[in-house]
Protein backbone atom coordinates (compact mmCIF):
# COMPACT_ATOMS: atom_id res chain seq x y z
CA UNK A 1 0.00 0.00 0.00
CA UNK A 2 1.93 3.09 -1.30
CA UNK A 3 -0.32 5.57 0.05
CA UNK A 4 -0.06 3.92 3.86
CA UNK A 5 4.21 4.08 3.48
CA UNK A 6 3.92 7.39 2.31
CA UNK A 7 1.26 8.77 5.13
CA UNK A 8 2.25 6.97 8.12
CA UNK A 9 5.50 8.63 10.22
CA UNK A 10 8.06 6.50 9.16
CA UNK A 11 10.58 7.84 12.31
CA UNK A 12 13.59 7.38 10.78
CA UNK A 13 15.27 9.54 13.11
CA UNK A 14 14.96 6.83 15.68
CA UNK A 15 16.30 4.52 13.14
CA UNK A 16 19.15 6.66 12.38
CA UNK A 17 20.10 6.67 16.01
CA UNK A 18 19.71 2.81 16.64
CA UNK A 19 21.95 2.72 13.08
CA UNK A 20 24.62 4.70 14.38
CA UNK A 21 25.02 2.96 17.59
CA UNK A 22 25.56 0.20 15.75
CA UNK A 23 28.23 2.24 13.91
CA UNK A 24 29.74 3.56 16.75
CA UNK A 25 30.66 0.36 18.80
CA UNK A 26 32.65 -0.88 15.22
CA UNK A 27 34.19 2.50 14.74
CA UNK A 28 38.15 2.57 14.12
CA UNK A 29 39.12 5.87 12.30
CA UNK A 30 38.69 8.16 15.67
CA UNK A 31 42.34 9.47 14.99
CA UNK A 32 42.15 10.62 11.71
CA UNK A 33 43.45 14.16 11.07
CA UNK A 34 41.29 17.47 9.65
CA UNK A 35 42.66 17.63 5.93
CA UNK A 36 41.79 15.06 3.48
CA UNK A 37 44.40 12.33 3.47
CA UNK A 38 43.96 12.29 -0.27
CA UNK A 39 44.37 16.13 -1.06
CA UNK A 40 40.96 15.83 -3.07
CA UNK A 41 37.61 16.63 -2.83
CA UNK A 42 34.84 14.88 -4.94
CA UNK A 43 31.27 17.23 -5.94
CA UNK A 44 28.50 14.62 -6.81
CA UNK A 45 24.95 14.69 -7.35
CA UNK A 46 22.86 14.21 -4.29
CA UNK A 47 21.18 11.67 -5.94
CA UNK A 48 19.55 8.83 -3.39
CA UNK A 49 21.28 6.13 -6.12
CA UNK A 50 24.52 7.68 -5.64
CA UNK A 51 27.16 7.28 -3.10
CA UNK A 52 29.99 8.75 -3.99
CA UNK A 53 32.26 6.83 -1.34
CA UNK A 54 31.21 3.30 -2.52
CA UNK A 55 31.14 4.09 -5.98
CA UNK A 56 34.68 5.65 -6.10
CA UNK A 57 35.79 3.55 -2.99
CA UNK A 58 36.69 6.53 -0.52
CA UNK A 59 38.07 5.47 2.79
CA UNK A 60 37.05 7.63 5.43
CA UNK A 61 39.33 10.04 5.70
CA UNK A 62 40.16 10.46 2.09
CA UNK A 63 38.38 12.95 0.19
CA UNK A 64 36.14 16.26 0.91
CA UNK A 65 32.93 15.42 -0.30
CA UNK A 66 30.39 18.18 -1.29
CA UNK A 67 26.84 17.33 -2.84
CA UNK A 68 23.65 19.56 -4.41
CA UNK A 69 20.72 18.62 -6.58
CA UNK A 70 23.18 18.12 -9.65
CA UNK A 71 26.41 18.11 -8.31
CA UNK A 72 26.19 21.78 -9.78
CA UNK A 73 29.26 23.56 -9.49
CA UNK A 74 27.20 26.29 -7.96
CA UNK A 75 28.85 29.29 -5.96
CA UNK A 76 28.25 27.58 -2.70
CA UNK A 77 30.31 24.66 -4.20
CA UNK A 78 33.10 26.86 -5.03
CA UNK A 79 32.39 28.48 -1.63
CA UNK A 80 33.61 24.69 -0.15
CA UNK A 81 35.71 24.00 -2.92
CA UNK A 82 37.91 27.18 -2.02
CA UNK A 83 37.63 26.71 1.59
CA UNK A 84 38.81 22.84 0.95
CA UNK A 85 41.89 23.67 -1.01
CA UNK A 86 43.08 27.60 1.06
CA UNK A 87 42.59 26.31 4.18
CA UNK A 88 42.69 22.16 4.24
CA UNK A 89 45.37 21.57 1.26
CA UNK A 90 43.23 19.45 -1.47
CA UNK A 91 44.70 20.54 -4.64
CA UNK A 92 42.15 18.29 -7.22
CA UNK A 93 38.47 18.10 -7.97
CA UNK A 94 36.34 14.81 -9.22
CA UNK A 95 32.62 15.76 -10.67
CA UNK A 96 30.13 12.99 -10.80
CA UNK A 97 26.87 13.44 -12.66
CA UNK A 98 24.31 10.50 -13.37
CA UNK A 99 22.06 8.96 -15.41
CA UNK A 100 18.37 8.99 -14.92
CA UNK A 101 18.95 12.70 -13.05
CA UNK A 102 16.45 14.72 -11.85
CA UNK A 103 18.10 17.95 -13.42
CA UNK A 104 17.11 16.23 -16.40
CA UNK A 105 12.83 16.63 -15.81
CA UNK A 106 12.47 19.80 -15.31
CA UNK A 107 13.03 23.75 -16.67
CA UNK A 108 13.34 26.70 -14.44
CA UNK A 109 9.86 28.05 -15.43
CA UNK A 110 8.08 24.81 -14.60
CA UNK A 111 9.61 24.40 -10.74
CA UNK A 112 9.29 27.97 -10.39
CA UNK A 113 5.22 27.03 -11.34
CA UNK A 114 5.25 24.27 -9.25
CA UNK A 115 6.58 26.36 -6.05
CA UNK A 116 4.16 28.89 -7.03
CA UNK A 117 1.36 26.55 -6.93
CA UNK A 118 2.04 24.50 -3.95
CA UNK A 119 4.03 27.06 -1.26
CA UNK A 120 2.89 30.34 -3.17
CA UNK A 121 6.33 31.67 -3.35
CA UNK A 122 7.25 33.63 -6.35
CA UNK A 123 11.01 32.45 -7.40
CA UNK A 124 10.35 33.47 -11.59
CA UNK A 125 13.88 34.29 -12.52
CA UNK A 126 16.02 31.92 -10.10
CA UNK A 127 18.26 29.72 -11.62
CA UNK A 128 17.96 26.15 -10.04
CA UNK A 129 20.89 24.44 -12.49
CA UNK A 130 18.48 21.76 -14.56
CA UNK A 131 20.68 20.61 -17.48
CA UNK A 132 18.97 19.35 -20.66
CA UNK A 133 22.19 17.78 -21.25
CA UNK A 134 23.97 14.96 -18.77
CA UNK A 135 27.61 14.78 -20.57
CA UNK A 136 27.62 18.71 -21.61
CA UNK A 137 26.12 19.33 -17.92
CA UNK A 138 29.73 17.50 -16.20
CA UNK A 139 31.57 19.69 -19.35
CA UNK A 140 30.57 22.28 -18.22
CA UNK A 141 31.31 22.03 -14.05
CA UNK A 142 34.33 21.53 -15.10
CA UNK A 143 34.85 24.26 -16.96
CA UNK A 144 33.73 26.58 -14.36
CA UNK A 145 35.54 24.88 -11.54
CA UNK A 146 38.67 25.35 -13.78
CA UNK A 147 37.58 28.98 -14.82
CA UNK A 148 37.18 30.26 -10.66
CA UNK A 149 39.02 32.82 -9.83
CA UNK A 150 38.46 31.21 -6.16
CA UNK A 151 40.21 28.11 -7.47
CA UNK A 152 43.84 27.82 -7.43
CA UNK A 153 44.78 27.84 -10.93
CA UNK A 154 46.66 24.80 -12.52
CA UNK A 155 43.91 22.61 -9.99
CA UNK A 156 42.85 18.80 -11.89
CA UNK A 157 39.41 18.77 -12.27
CA UNK A 158 37.60 15.34 -13.91
CA UNK A 159 34.10 14.51 -14.94
CA UNK A 160 32.45 11.22 -14.74
CA UNK A 161 28.83 10.66 -15.92
CA UNK A 162 27.53 7.29 -12.80
CA UNK A 163 24.89 5.02 -14.17
CA UNK A 164 22.39 4.32 -11.68
CA UNK A 165 21.79 0.86 -13.74
CA UNK A 166 25.11 -0.75 -13.55
CA UNK A 167 27.47 0.80 -11.14
CA UNK A 168 29.56 2.18 -13.74
CA UNK A 169 31.49 5.76 -13.76
CA UNK A 170 32.43 6.84 -17.71
CA UNK A 171 35.45 9.45 -17.96
CA UNK A 172 33.31 12.51 -19.48
CA UNK A 173 35.68 15.46 -18.68
CA UNK B 1 58.39 11.57 3.87
CA UNK B 2 55.33 14.21 3.89
CA UNK B 3 57.05 16.28 1.33
CA UNK B 4 57.19 13.59 -1.08
CA UNK B 5 53.38 12.26 -0.53
CA UNK B 6 52.32 16.08 -1.16
CA UNK B 7 54.17 16.54 -4.59
CA UNK B 8 54.31 13.12 -6.55
CA UNK B 9 51.13 12.85 -8.61
CA UNK B 10 48.80 10.37 -7.15
CA UNK B 11 46.81 9.09 -10.23
CA UNK B 12 43.54 8.88 -7.52
CA UNK B 13 41.73 9.02 -10.86
CA UNK B 14 43.01 5.97 -11.81
CA UNK B 15 42.61 4.15 -8.43
CA UNK B 16 38.68 5.50 -8.68
CA UNK B 17 38.41 4.11 -11.72
CA UNK B 18 39.77 0.55 -10.61
CA UNK B 19 37.41 0.98 -7.72
CA UNK B 20 34.36 1.52 -9.50
CA UNK B 21 35.27 -1.61 -11.51
CA UNK B 22 35.13 -3.28 -8.15
CA UNK B 23 32.19 -1.83 -7.18
CA UNK B 24 30.16 -2.33 -10.40
CA UNK B 25 31.25 -6.08 -10.52
CA UNK B 26 29.05 -6.70 -7.14
CA UNK B 27 26.20 -4.02 -7.81
CA UNK B 28 22.49 -4.82 -7.26
CA UNK B 29 20.95 -1.78 -6.88
CA UNK B 30 20.53 -1.18 -10.60
CA UNK B 31 16.44 -0.76 -10.60
CA UNK B 32 15.50 1.69 -7.97
CA UNK B 33 13.83 4.64 -8.54
CA UNK B 34 14.67 8.06 -9.13
CA UNK B 35 12.57 9.30 -5.52
CA UNK B 36 13.88 8.69 -2.57
CA UNK B 37 12.72 5.59 -0.60
CA UNK B 38 12.97 7.16 2.86
CA UNK B 39 11.69 10.10 1.78
CA UNK B 40 14.16 12.35 3.66
CA UNK B 41 16.96 14.06 2.90
CA UNK B 42 20.54 14.83 4.72
CA UNK B 43 22.59 17.91 4.83
CA UNK B 44 25.95 17.20 6.04
CA UNK B 45 29.09 18.68 6.09
CA UNK B 46 31.82 17.91 3.68
CA UNK B 47 34.32 16.54 5.87
CA UNK B 48 36.58 13.62 5.08
CA UNK B 49 36.03 11.83 8.31
CA UNK B 50 31.98 12.02 8.11
CA UNK B 51 30.64 9.76 5.87
CA UNK B 52 26.48 10.35 6.22
CA UNK B 53 25.75 6.73 4.52
CA UNK B 54 28.05 5.08 7.13
CA UNK B 55 27.36 7.10 9.98
CA UNK B 56 23.55 6.89 9.66
CA UNK B 57 23.15 3.24 8.45
CA UNK B 58 21.80 4.88 4.70
CA UNK B 59 20.49 2.54 2.08
CA UNK B 60 21.88 3.23 -1.18
CA UNK B 61 18.27 4.69 -2.96
CA UNK B 62 16.74 5.70 0.54
CA UNK B 63 17.42 9.44 1.20
CA UNK B 64 19.17 12.60 -0.57
CA UNK B 65 22.63 13.65 0.39
CA UNK B 66 23.38 17.57 -0.02
CA UNK B 67 27.27 18.56 2.00
CA UNK B 68 29.19 21.30 1.47
CA UNK B 69 31.42 23.10 4.17
CA UNK B 70 30.01 22.98 6.99
CA UNK B 71 26.80 21.68 6.48
CA UNK B 72 25.43 24.64 6.41
CA UNK B 73 21.63 25.96 5.06
CA UNK B 74 23.23 27.76 2.74
CA UNK B 75 20.93 29.30 -0.51
CA UNK B 76 22.26 26.64 -2.41
CA UNK B 77 21.28 23.96 -0.01
CA UNK B 78 18.01 25.57 0.15
CA UNK B 79 17.78 24.96 -3.95
CA UNK B 80 18.43 21.30 -3.50
CA UNK B 81 15.93 20.92 -0.31
CA UNK B 82 12.84 22.31 -2.77
CA UNK B 83 13.79 20.19 -5.89
CA UNK B 84 13.93 17.52 -3.44
CA UNK B 85 10.99 18.43 -1.93
CA UNK B 86 8.86 19.76 -4.77
CA UNK B 87 9.95 17.27 -7.21
CA UNK B 88 11.10 13.93 -5.47
CA UNK B 89 8.90 13.41 -2.52
CA UNK B 90 11.16 13.88 0.37
CA UNK B 91 9.58 15.28 3.73
CA UNK B 92 11.94 15.80 6.22
CA UNK B 93 15.59 16.63 6.34
CA UNK B 94 18.32 15.95 9.00
CA UNK B 95 21.38 18.16 9.23
CA UNK B 96 24.78 16.82 10.26
CA UNK B 97 27.67 19.03 11.78
CA UNK B 98 30.85 17.27 13.38
CA UNK B 99 33.61 18.13 16.14
CA UNK B 100 36.35 19.21 14.90
CA UNK B 101 35.11 21.04 12.06
CA UNK B 102 37.36 22.93 9.88
CA UNK B 103 34.59 25.85 9.78
CA UNK B 104 35.12 26.76 14.01
CA UNK B 105 39.00 27.41 13.03
CA UNK B 106 38.78 30.75 10.39
CA UNK B 107 36.63 33.78 10.41
CA UNK B 108 35.34 35.24 7.38
CA UNK B 109 38.15 38.19 7.52
CA UNK B 110 40.95 35.41 7.64
CA UNK B 111 40.12 33.37 4.88
CA UNK B 112 39.51 36.67 2.52
CA UNK B 113 42.97 37.55 3.69
CA UNK B 114 44.32 34.53 2.79
CA UNK B 115 42.53 34.58 -0.76
CA UNK B 116 43.56 37.79 -1.61
CA UNK B 117 47.55 36.21 -0.62
CA UNK B 118 47.21 33.26 -2.54
CA UNK B 119 45.08 34.03 -5.45
CA UNK B 120 45.14 37.70 -5.55
CA UNK B 121 41.17 38.10 -5.54
CA UNK B 122 39.30 40.41 -3.14
CA UNK B 123 36.53 38.61 -1.55
CA UNK B 124 35.81 41.15 1.17
CA UNK B 125 32.56 40.98 2.49
CA UNK B 126 31.44 37.73 1.11
CA UNK B 127 30.18 35.26 3.36
CA UNK B 128 31.60 32.11 4.00
CA UNK B 129 29.83 30.22 6.60
CA UNK B 130 32.19 30.00 9.06
CA UNK B 131 30.98 29.43 12.61
CA UNK B 132 32.25 29.69 16.25
CA UNK B 133 29.61 27.47 18.62
CA UNK B 134 29.09 24.23 16.69
CA UNK B 135 25.90 23.09 18.37
CA UNK B 136 24.46 26.73 17.49
CA UNK B 137 25.43 26.11 14.22
CA UNK B 138 23.67 23.35 14.10
CA UNK B 139 20.59 24.91 15.95
CA UNK B 140 21.04 27.98 13.36
CA UNK B 141 20.70 25.86 9.94
CA UNK B 142 17.14 24.01 11.69
CA UNK B 143 15.78 27.08 12.12
CA UNK B 144 16.77 28.80 8.56
CA UNK B 145 15.66 25.45 6.91
CA UNK B 146 12.22 25.60 8.74
CA UNK B 147 12.02 29.60 8.18
CA UNK B 148 12.76 29.08 4.56
CA UNK B 149 9.44 30.29 2.05
CA UNK B 150 10.94 27.28 -0.08
CA UNK B 151 10.86 24.53 2.12
CA UNK B 152 7.46 22.76 3.01
CA UNK B 153 5.18 24.71 5.82
CA UNK B 154 5.82 21.62 8.88
CA UNK B 155 8.68 19.86 7.49
CA UNK B 156 10.36 18.29 10.01
CA UNK B 157 14.00 18.71 10.29
CA UNK B 158 16.52 17.29 13.06
CA UNK B 159 19.86 17.95 14.11
CA UNK B 160 22.76 16.16 14.87
CA UNK B 161 26.67 16.32 15.79
CA UNK B 162 28.84 13.88 15.09
CA UNK B 163 31.75 13.24 17.37
CA UNK B 164 34.72 12.15 14.64
CA UNK B 165 36.91 10.52 17.56
CA UNK B 166 33.78 7.99 18.56
CA UNK B 167 32.14 7.81 15.84
CA UNK B 168 28.45 9.00 17.50
CA UNK B 169 26.30 11.94 16.67
CA UNK B 170 24.43 13.14 19.23
CA UNK B 171 20.82 15.14 19.44
CA UNK B 172 21.44 19.11 19.23
CA UNK B 173 18.13 19.98 17.62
Amino acid sequence: MAAASSDVPQDLHSEFLRNNADFAAKFEDGSLPLPPARQALVLACMDARLHPEKVLGIRIGACHCVRNAGGRASDDAIRSIAISQRLLGTKEVHIVHHTDCGMLTFTNDQIAAKIKTDLGVDVAGRDFLPFPDLDQSVRDDVAIVKASPLVAPGTVVHGYVYDVTTGKVRVVA
